[in-house]
């Protein structure tokens, strides 16, 4: 159901890059583009919230509830590089 | 020429997101999700500082040596207003 | 005057970094923390925001207008990479 | 000890922020204050990141292995408006 919900996401951000390119054939003005590749990236970071958000929920508790201290390490490492990449100026 | 280089990132990024909704059917692993979506926000981020530089070497000149000064001050305030937005954390 | 804004802000600025100092040394829950980072970040980005408008409306006019065809590119660039730097994924 | 670099690190920024107002005094270029602001945005992101390392290490484990599924959802959700509000657009 959740996989449902961000395929739809995914499909209709697709559709919203196409929908860019046509507008970068049609000569569209400058600032127009930049705001809907502006609207194209808030739409992923939603779908990225989404996924962390399952990811916390399942992987991570599974971790570190688990007995393998470096599969615990693993996991924590890569969300905290995740975030790191995120946050990077 | 331009256009065509914009055109063709604008495909291969369409083509990575549909790449991304495969990794969700198959029930891909969170965090290589979330690595893909960060390459395609990086992809995005490139045409839009591509974007905005031909907006700053064509309207943003046009205006500025135009004569009307409420022109150049929207061509300016829009320019502000997408940083703006760009940086808002 | 504006000058004057920017350095309150620069000064409240300072206060909150120092303020987020002693919450660290009080063993401040961290969640806390990165709200108020966060915070921080976004008041930088306010006189970021502030400075490039300022810049817009000063000497990129002055460039554009002037005749030097080398220091107009200079200054076009110069934007571009402050945008380019700030979108960076 | 992790205590002493984060308060050391805190107190170069706020340096960092003091040398800024010093050059805004100084009728700095405005692209030179951009840099300047951007690079104390980073060494900020640096403390952030890691905080929630820290916090990933100490206070998530506490949560997901204690009793109480309340206290675990309320970290986990933290964690995700964390995320969360770092990557809006």
């Amino acid at each position: 159901m959740d996989r449902e919900d961000t395929l739809k996401r995914l499909k209709s951000i697709e559709g919203h890059v196409r929908g860019v390119a046509r507008m970068v054939e049609n000569d569209a003005y400058c600032i127009d583009l930049l705001r809907q590749i502006q609207a194209i990236q808030a739409a992923l970071n939603k779908v990225s919230a989404k996924v962390l958000d399952d990811h916390l929920h399942s992987c991570l508790i599974t971790a570190i509830r688990g007995e393998d201290p470096d599969e615990r390490e693993r996991v924590l490492k890569e969300i905290s590089e995740v975030y790191e990449m995120t946050i990077k100026v």
